[in-house]
């Protein structure tokens, strides 16, 4: 799977980096949002320090903040577009659950230097052609944008400091459902008659019109330049591996707080959560650099999609393939040297080797072969080792043949390909 | 590297494994002597609990312990005998030096489930290979065994209690130098007779012959059987990658507590400390399963070998090749949905493609690509899109040529496959 994600990743031309496990616990407090930084775990420091229980390094959450703080330090040394692929770790201290680990993988893909509706759109494709070759004939990628929740929220007269609130909530919709998410509001001090206004607006239904959310945008210019963005960002995706999946969906507003413009989040009936998600986050390399550069990325998340590729049986059936091509029995104590000479030939004949390294009964040592899928034992007894041969059994056959020494990895090597 | 490293493991029959990155913090403290529990990075507990500046998770120090951790568990999963390999971060908070870092890579390989010297011996033929085939010629395999240290220690009056104290102290000679290090164990409360018999006894001399070694067990039975195992692995290595790299040291002791019989190290001669490490730990399994099982296990370290691979200038030349084969050029803003279907063309050409973000010039566009060191440069303007074709543009020779669009990615594939 690795493999197909690396491979779709670089023919859009994207670059592989891999960042440390652990960043300056700076780096990352703030920039997820208030769920987020309770689930970040933290490194205590050590040394004299240790019993002062105060922590500062703390491991990777996603990899798009880890992203922005290398743009920053290796600023002068980047290509004034920089597109990378990142496939690492990331840790959060969730509650495990179906598709949820506290360890998982990332794929992500970063395009850095342009604020044109083109890099949403070759992002999209990537992660659709990923999807795509791995089977997926039913995925979604709704799409919406932060500019046009900001026209909604200003729109309800909610104030600009509490739009980070307001959409941690709005995230929640999906799981705990429009009653929850009111009461929700209403607790974080949003007035009765604005939450019903808000949830009015962010449930217009998924796969909204552009017109539907023209009227949502109002009078608001920002409101206005999204919806306009997300349309030259539907249309130019009818001409990629993305066609016929975008959905405009104005509910959707993503629990991170780093956001700027496009959101987006690819979805399957079968998995509450997403696949991934990704979206615009112009200001977040300028929060290390002091000077905005526009940036826009996508995760993949691993484990989720082997989950579901599990669970509907889109894996090819496992090839029952042993560690090993031939096991050395071991003929008796003073014959080791014997078994790893032997065992060296067949390795430079290209045969994966295992010696077995107890002189138990060759009874014993065929069995395990067996129970290991190893298909051939090569043995070197007392007759073998005068005559300069060897003797090959093929476990699923019984057969044993013998042969001169020189000869036993190509035979071993051509049974095999037939086979 | 990573490929050489997983392809030797693999004809030698170890089969991959992963283990996550964090480990219950009891799990690894205690395992690694009293310098390594120092350098543990231990995460603070999250939540409510987060304020008791408590931890109770801790970064992987090694992959040993992790998997002693899962053979524990899946004991009845596992075959008779394992043989795993992991390539995987670790992390220790030691003082950053040349080819040490805070953060690096293992390359392990572990035999568990028997006694036999055989598996000493394959683990050295596989690491001395794979070092063999990275382009190393001056490599020297470190070997010793912790019952001999312990039978000299025995010899010297040290009390069982005292052994891992004196041996972090040993293991420093390397480092600090005799005078250093007998300062050290008088400091640990061992008298000025012992120190001199001891350091005596560890420095008879690198490459010492195993009738020194001999003499140094004394009347020890497990010294004695130490000496007979270690005769073994050097006679048996000569059968294979590590024949005549091996040499008896008596005076290598390996900081890790965990080793019971065997330990070996590999050195070249422009590295203080080594390119890896390993041994026998019969009983580090037993600590967590009750009942104790063979193991023993060697790890590469990967960031020393690129350290010193660097340095001395073993890899190839780097080739010069951009992230992508062809970039596609944007002609104006009405053009992107030409622009970004072209690229789907030459992508599914098997071409790595690129898509020039904004309609800047063309010229400033060439310039980028390359400054890139993409070579290709495809550009579809207002008269190649009235006749179906394409402009190909080789950025080395500045040619450019028209051809139908559906010619253009063969076309680039056969002059890239013929510079």
């Amino acid at each position: 799977m690795i493999g197909i994600v690396r491979a779709v990743y670089e023919s859009y031309g994207f670059e592989p980096i891999e960042t440390p496990a652990f960043e300056n616990i700076e780096t990352l407090l703030g920039k997820y949002g208030e769920e987020g930084n309770k689930l970040i775990f933290k490194i205590l420091k050590r040394g004299e320090h240790e019993a002062s229980g105060e922590a500062d390094l703390a491991l990777r959450y996603d990899l798009t903040v880890p992203l922005a703080r290398v743009i920053a330090q290796y600023q002068n040394e980047l290509p004034k577009f920089f597109k990378r692929y990142q496939i690492q770790p990331v840790w959060r201290a969730d509650r495990p659950a179906r598709g949820r680990f506290r360890e998982f993988y990332q794929c992500d893909i970063d395009a850095i230097g342009s604020t044109s509706p083109i890099v949403e759109v070759e992002l999209l494709a990537a992660v659709s052609e990923v999807l795509t070759r791995l089977g997926f004939r039913d995925f979604v990628v709704r799409l919406n944008d932060r500019r046009l929740l900001a026209a909604l929220m200003e729109s309800c007269a909610v104030a600009p400091e509490r739009y980070a609130d307001v959409l941690v909530s709005i995230d929640k919709l999906d799981k705990i459902g429009r009653d929850a998410v009111r009461q929700d509001l209403l607790q974080r001090g949003i007035d009765a008659g604005a939450a019903d206004k808000l949830l009015d607006a962010f449930t217009v239904g998924s796969a909204a019109s552009s017109d539907d959310l023209a009227r949502a945008a109002g009078a608001s210019e920002t409101g206005k330049a999204a919806v306009e963005s997300l349309r030259e960002i539907v249309t130019a995706c009818a001409g990629t591996a993305a066609a016929g999946r975008v959905k405009l969906d104005p509910s959707l507003a993503r629990g991170l707080s780093y956001y700027t413009g496009a959101i987006m989040e690819i979805a399957v009936p079968d998995l509450a959560g997403s696949l991934g998600g990704g979206g615009r986050y112009d200001n977040l390399i300028g929060m290390f650099l002091g000077r905005d550069v526009p940036a826009c990325g996508f995760s993949l998340g691993l484990e989720r999609i082997i989950v579901v590729m599990t669970e509907r049986g889109m894996f090819p059936g496992a090839v029952a393939r042993g560690a090993a091509d031939v096991m050395v029995a071991l003929w008796n104590e003073s014959s080791r040297g014997d078994a790893i000479a032997l065992a060296r030939e067949l390795r430079a004949g290209r045969l994966r080797t295992e010696v077995y390294p107890d002189a138990d009964k060759l009874g014993k040592q065929f069995k395990y072969a067996s129970s290991r899928k190893f298909p051939y034992v090569a043995i070197v007894g007392d007759d073998e080792r005068a005559s300069g041969t060897v003797a090959v059994k093929n476990l699923a056959t019984g057969a044993q043949e013998a042969m001169p020494r020189a000869d036993a990895a190509d035979y071993i090597r051509r049974q095999l390909s037939q086979a």
